[in-house]
């Protein structure tokens, strides 16, 4: 038995994504950017990818950038714009829960001589709106506020963000690499000047994602060449991971709110049954979260053993968040919302899937009471 | 009847590299950086490939860092070595024919306030070894000269660079997105510091490539995040992709001498019969080039309507490169190697793979001659 929950750190590919992207391996394998027949059909379906891509946001297609993934359009929307609006001003305004391809970026910047603001967040992980507000001034040139937390799954305020820096001249930039596919996007309605999308997170394949940058936005590439992707990224385009890509955008969108509504009933019964367990809370807001973001604190024990035994009962599961796995410091997303460290380090993260099932459900349910309790005979902490 | 003859710009997934890859689409789908069952699975194959590529160039596994593909990795060369050993000097010296990648990354380091020399070529293509000497300084903190040239195929005098940076605290990177699987390639035989692979110009997939970073080197990353990579390229890694990279590196090196020897008759057969062409002539080496490669010029006509005609006969070629195809001014390699630019506009490259055969070529030059002269009949060059 194997029950996947750690879809916030990526997802399997669906078979009619890979059905899709199997062409373009060995037979229509063209570069797209050759002029002979081959290039030209491999130029096509990259369009065309493009197209689907564009739609399912509300962008048009010459607003789609497509990269390497989630990390490298977020370091191409903070780096791009830093830089290119530099003379404008040096201010960067993010949230402090951001993703590490925020936050590593943004101390990059500041380290190049950039001022960055960190708005706080209230204890559910809401970033305060009025805490950018504050720190908003005529140096500022972009603000980052993930669309949803990968870690706690709280769903940010982002219309009332764009709501701030509309008459402003300053860009707003969304991570909404765990939000595509799962609840809706569309960049007209959020407001945002830019927004960064992955593949591998809605199963599509890994290596392949996007950064929407509205036509007029000025920015500057971080990878330099050929001139690919209207000179913003330059390399030969991955074309059966971005054919792949679209697909799984198409096929997200199609089932969102099936899923969204199947993974919110999964979520609520795990967490109504979790916090049965003595000494537990949830982490992130009851319900502006995710539709499959479960993510639980014990009192008393390691999140990196619980994930462990979990492991052994065939459950996949994580503590903080796989991105962040290369740290041993406690989350800086439970730090934020107010949790001790030695409470962040308990923390579990269960995120559901296409393939959950209640049985599933059920059997987290069976084994994880028992897994707490031998973790805590054991636990120094216990006094 | 298609004839697939730009092997340079791109290459078909060999069928054993996919199947190497088809586990870690839907099944084996982890992301190497979770804890649990499924992403140490992806951790085991992610390491076993950085093995094995590491081994077919003669380094160690510590030394190979993923990336998207070649573009990026001329990227991370030369702006992870000139920001991080700003401090020691501000001059990088490349050749005048590298790749867009390498180009256009030195005119943005020269933006930054980075001197950047370019060393001349002779009429061959061939990287003046003297002219490097003559503008090293006390300031060069990074030489960057390709393996071989991706447009005229020529071999550049690699380890006889490496010899005059050896005792200086000078880094020397090489661009082998053309030579690795076509010839042999041994870092610590050429002696460099840095040198770019891709997996999708030797049978393996789009979107994925690696930077051999020797120990010790002083270098930052350009991708920010989670810390993938030792902290050098962050993003969650395409490891389907990574396992095809490292298939086809293993399959292009047991074929190598034997394709090599193949496909170097088939392009001095080809070479010899063009060449009976009347007014035309061979670009680059005779005998210091690329084995699958054949460059040459034709008075009066364009490449482009060239490749476009010949495309109508079945048959893929290429003028200039893919990656410059984005421009329209006459190849800045062919200019450097002397060719006049109405002269430079009129090349045709020809690039030959493992599926090519002697009945390939046998139909390219019964075909070409008659291409040649209608062009040459509509030509406005022709007085």
């Amino acid at each position: 038995m194997r029950i996947y929950l750690d879809h916030a750190a990526t997802t399997p590919v669906d078979p009619l994504v890979l059905k899709a992207m199997q062409p373009y391996f060995s037979k229509d394998f063209g570069n797209a950017s050759s002029i002979h027949s081959f290039g030209r059909e491999a130029k096509e379906a990259l369009e065309q990818s493009r197209e689907k891509i564009a739609k399912a946001i509300g962008a048009t297609a010459e607003e789609i950038i497509f990269t390497s993934g989630g990390s490298e359009s977020d370091n191409l929307a903070l780096i791009g714009i830093a830089f290119k609006n530099q003379v404008r001003g040096n201010h960067i305004i993010t949230s402090s829960i951001e993703h590490p391809a925020v936050l590593s970026t943004c101390e990059y910047l500041a380290r190049e001589g950039f001022q960055v603001s960190y708005a706080p967040v209230d204890k559910e992980g809401i970033v305060k709106v009025e805490g950018i507000e504050k720190v908003l001034d005529g140096q500022t040139t972009v603000i980052s506020v993930m669309h949803a937390n990968n870690e706690i799954g709280t769903i940010q305020p982002i219309e009332e963000i764009a709501e701030i820096v509309k008459e402003k001249e300053v860009y707003f930039h969304s991570d909404a690499v765990q939000t595509l596919g799962k609840i809706p996007v569309d960049v007209n309605k959020f407001g945002v000047d830019l927004l960064s999308l992955s593949a591998h997170k809605i199963y599509g394949p890994k290596g392949v994602g996007a950064l929407y940058v509205r036509k007029g936005t000025r920015i500057q590439p971080i990878i330099f060449g050929g001139g690919h992707e209207k000179g913003l990224r330059s390399g030969t385009e991955n074309v059966a991971g971005i054919v792949g890509f679209a697909k799984a955008v198409e096929l997200a969108n199609e089932r969102l709110e099936e899923e969204a509504n199947k993974q919110r009933k999964l979520r609520d019964k795990l967490i109504r049954g979790i916090l049965e367990i003595n000494d537990s809370w949830l982490n992130g807001h009851a319900t502006k979260r995710l539709p499959n973001n479960v993510n639980v604190g014990f009192k008393y024990i390691e999140g990196e053993g619980l994930v462990l035994y979990l492991d052994e009962k065939g459950i996949s599961a994580s503590t903080g968040s796989a991105c962040s796995s290369h740290k041993l410091e406690p989350s800086h997303v439970l730090t934020a919302i107010g949790c001790k460290p030695e409470d962040a380090h308990g923390s579990l993260r269960l995120t559901l899937g296409r393939s959950n099932t209640e049985k599933d459900v059920d059997y987290v349910l069976e084994a994880l009471p028992g897994i707490v309790k031998k973790l805590r005979k054991m636990s120094p902490l216990i006094k």
